[in-house]
């Protein structure tokens, strides 16, 4: 995927993230590649895309770093996509989104539930610090510019509350 | 925000969270506000977007309950725009994307930390269930089709790993 960085906007880890993933469909295929699919007809067949649609976001995602291609089947060469470690590591985002979702525009009747594999209760996500345990909002942490930020976004984050 | 339920690829909460900010500008313009931004002007320098481009989007997240307008000076007449308790909930979104954006394309530099207020150490983000403590990974927990999900998200949710 083209590189953004040419304006300060992308200067930070969440705009680097949205360069690979800014979009509605590559999410959509994030989601589907965690749950399971990894064949063209499968993602085609779950998000009902557009077939020329698909092939550019799972290049994008490829090219991005995000999926490795795979060879299943040599006559006819069929490819699969298959997560690598930065694809498997957007699990959280998709968590995120879930949870938010859920609870904020989830009166749809209950479609897909995120479940405990062992006594089927359904998950609380929250955010805590790996190392002081620490809830992971706006009380405990906040944003600050670092030594390489801009003078854009140095200005940007002298307007959190403090 | 104009509804896109019409297929069944939305039908789970992440696709419904991507109905509100599936697109690169709405996570950023919730990310400022979330670190603070409110007006019209200060959202646009920070992000060197269209101003067009703003507007839509802004009228977007307003209409999909993210933000409130509120008139904070009469002559002339201004909005600013303030974060609703949804669009507040998207906090562990932005924190899950800083993440990931951080570990995997994170290689140009300290631009901006997430630290905790007191110690000022770096957040160290991890998603658990709030009930039992476990962490939210595909080792503990799983995606599962609910009493309504169609026979295609039945279908998508079987690929799963058991």
């Amino acid at each position: 995927m083209a590189k953004r960085r040419s304006n300060e906007a992308a200067e930070c880890p969440i705009a680097f993230a949205l360069e690979s993933v800014g979009d509605r469909w590559s999410i959509l295929i994030l989601r589907d590649a965690h749950q399971g699919t990894t064949r063209f007809d499968d993602f085609q067949k779950s998000l009902g895309i557009v077939p020329t649609t698909l092939t550019r976001r799972l290049a994008e995602l490829v090219a991005a770093g995000l999926f490795a291609r795979r060879r299943y089947n040599e006559h006819p060469p069929r490819d699969e996509y298959v997560l690598t470690q930065a694809g498997l590591d957007f699990a959280p985002v998709l968590v995120s989104l879930f949870a938010w979702g859920r609870r904020h525009f989830g009166a749809d009747g209950t479609t897909v539930e995120l479940v405990d594999r062992e006594t089927g209760l359904p998950a609380d996500p929250v955010i805590v610090d790996a190392t002081s345990g620490a809830p992971v909002d706006s009380h405990h942490f906040h944003f600050v510019a670092g030594a390489d930020a801009s003078s854009r976004t140095v200005e940007r984050l002298s307007r959190q509350r403090k």
